[in-house]
């Protein structure tokens, strides 16, 4: 039964035969539960190492950025043994890490990440969105395959200020840097080389990796946490773009038991020939199909919402629950916590039913098939932190095209005025708790 | 339907829509169907640089050996990009790989790897078991996650005895060394550094990684083929050892459209955590059990066999079949021919029954209670490279112990028998096809 709440992530580990098992045999200590970790050292931020790049390189025009092929021109790192725990957190020039032909991360896929974004507003104040979301998935992550968690947490509630603060360097030293995501420097705001053109952020994608140099099957006894920064354009550049997908039974996203409510990457490799397959056929996205009753899990690398309309005249929108095999999402977080602020009068949006009911519940294809046939399917859309909300003109399923209604510029009723308040939030046009100042 | 080809491994890429739709919309040659690879140079083996160790490492006691700790002084690379193929071949000193932060493989888990042994007989000649059978399933391996394939099936049937020639230097270099899988140069066949002691080997390692330097999810364009060896000592130094298994339905190594099929790092880093969680619990690994049956799958890194007693007087060897969730181990197949030669009369074995039957067929913990319950249970056993054959005695499921029977020493009716020959048939003293000579 301790298995099951370990499954869910709701491991209370001292508590738990494991962790109590860890403490009376082990004498190294086990990264999975930290339960002997207190004794290592966690992150030191006051430690931070900064070495400035000697060779900074001229930013490339923005409307010349591809997403995560353009990296800024330092990045963080900070190793981790089971022994002594955290080591010296460096801020250094962005370049190639040296691995162990041997390390754990290259045979058995001991790796997980997270994404997310900063935004700089018009006033040049830069700002993280929702970071906290991302460093508690990073922590839930790295517990699931045995990597680093505890130390990971005060990495997230006392890091954040001090990257921003190294990151900052680069901006101090040029006005052809685009790599800051800090203002602290207010004499510089408008001279970080953080794209400036509307739409564009900087990506932030920090990655923890196991790097034990021995090839057996354990928690690792070493790992590497490091960040890398790279500035990115709007998604979607030329107005929004619906996207068809390919109803998916062949291959699997996830299973119930497995690991799809993280952010490893092992979801990701195995995902990559399906969707080539599916653009084979004309589609651009997998619809991740589940069990007999082809219940929709996810799209492509998006969480996934259906809106109907129900007889009564109200409007339900719908995405499935957290049971195992959803990525707990911090879009779809976000579209669910606007749209029952909005239900519950915390805070109406504008153009937006009001008659609306949110519901995370299962859905499967027989349900939407009946709702396409009856007119009653008023729109669908994946939602992800790169694209924010994209939004679904198109399934194949079993041999037919289920076309999915779309509004004029791609979004539909409900998803437009949650997008709006969304994106507001995010670039600080609508003032919220979400929206995190970095280093102000 | 053409998904469901590929799903099996079983995809004919020339004439699938995929492969048209590749060869005729992409100009870069796609890694994942090989289609437009053609024009691209394969593994050059006559390009094969070698570089020597300068300071080559005295090997430890083949006493202290644990697996997969201790690597030989050389190693070999290939890179490969989908521009120009696969680059030069290096036989070098073993050391840190360079990979950009950014490379695929550390953010999307885009590896996959073998494992072999070599074996030295008495007489000094080193061969390979069935490399075959590895090299076909690298390729399988590789198609599932779009890393490259058809150069690699070259690289398989010419390698070989280049990679041996250019790790023989450091035998003919030194009486000291421990890297030989080559016993070419006959003057110097007893002093390779290959562990002498009964029952050691070299455990070879390929591994194929993406290291596109760019965090977008797609096939990678480029990756690196590296071979690292490992000296490793007998399995079971000090006779058999039963092992404890843990039912486990509620973590899964594998599902349906999965990537069980294949051996791909994916399927390792989310095995720890259950594997630790059943040793905290007193079992040694993960009987890894799926659906609603709680049908038998794998035992931790292992194929699994059972054997029942029949009323008619007969035994049954069943092991599940290659259903897309059970990986196609080379134990696994060697364990099922010698049964199958052994009942067809190919080659009898001394001391198994003659009334046996071999099964592939699913087997569920219902019948397996029955069984145990009936007194039919005859034994059970994991495969697999590292161990051969690992005897089971226990399996902790829904609350209870089963116990499992086991011969004196450790192993049963079944397992002794088909054990003995495949030893002497990896070890070279009963001669067959399976035992490849290393340049001979």
């Amino acid at each position: 039964m301790f298995l099951h709440s370990l499954r869910g992530a709701r491991l209370a580990p001292a508590r738990l035969p494991l962790a109590r098992y860890i403490a009376t045999k082990h004498v190294v200590p086990d990264p999975m539960t930290g339960e002997l970790m207190s004794s290592t050292p966690d992150i030191q931020v006051n430690r931070l190492e900064v070495t400035r790049h000697p060779n900074p390189a001229t930013p490339p025009p923005s409307n010349t950025l591809v997403f995560g092929h353009t990296f800024t021109d330092h990045m963080l790192t900070i190793p981790w043994n089971a022994v002594s725990g955290w080591g010296t957190p460096e801020i250094k020039p962005y370049g190639p890490l040296s691995l162990e032909p041997s390390a754990t991360v290259l045979h058995y896929a001991q790796t997980l990440f997270e994404g997310m974004k900063a935004y700089r507003d018009e006033q040049g104040k830069v700002s993280l969105f929702r970071p906290d979301m991302n460093m508690k998935r990073m922590n839930s992550s790295a517990r699931r395959i045995a990597l680093p968690v505890r130390a990971l947490a005060l990495f997230i509630s006392t890091m954040k200020e001090r990257v921003a603060d190294a990151y900052a360097y680069t901006r101090r030293r040029s006005t052809a840097r685009h790599c800051s995501i800090s203002s602290r420097s207010s004499s510089a705001s408008t001279s970080t080389g953080f794209p400036k053109e509307p739409g564009h952020s900087l990506y932030v994608r920090p990655t923890l990796i196991g790097t034990q140099k021995a090839i057996g099957v354990g928690p690792p006894n070493e790992a590497l946490l490091f960040v890398i920064l790279s500035p990115v354009g709007p998604y979607y550049a030329a107005g929004f773009k619906p996207v068809a997908l390919y109803g998916t039974t062949e291959f699997i996203r996830a299973a119930p038991g497995g690991t799809g409510a993280y952010k490893l990457g092992v979801n990701y490799a195995p995902g990559v020939v399906p969707q080539k397959a599916a653009g084979a056929l004309g589609y651009s996205q997998n619809l991740w199909l589940h069990g007999p009753d082809h219940e929709l899990t996810e799209v492509g690398t998006m969480n996934m919402f259906v809106v109907f309309s129900k007889e009564d005249g109200s409007m339900e929108l719908v995405t499935p629950p957290l049971d195992g095999m959803i990525l707990p999402g911090v879009t779809r977080d976000s579209v669910l916590t606007l749209a029952r602020e909005h239900v519950s009068g915390v805070k109406q949006l504008p153009n937006l039913s009001e008659n609306l009911v949110v519901s995370e519940r299962s859905v499967n294809m027989k349900e939407i098939k009946a709702a396409a046939a009856a007119g009653r399917l008023v729109e669908m859309f994946g939602a992800g932190t790169a694209v924010v909300i994209s939004p679904v003109n198109k399934i194949g399923y079993m041999g037919e095209d289920l076309h999915i209604p779309t509004g004029e510029d791609g979004m539909g009723p409900v998803s437009r005025p949650i997008w709006t308040e969304l994106v507001g939030r995010q670039w600080g046009t609508i003032p919220s708790e979400w929206s995190v100042p970095v280093a102000e």
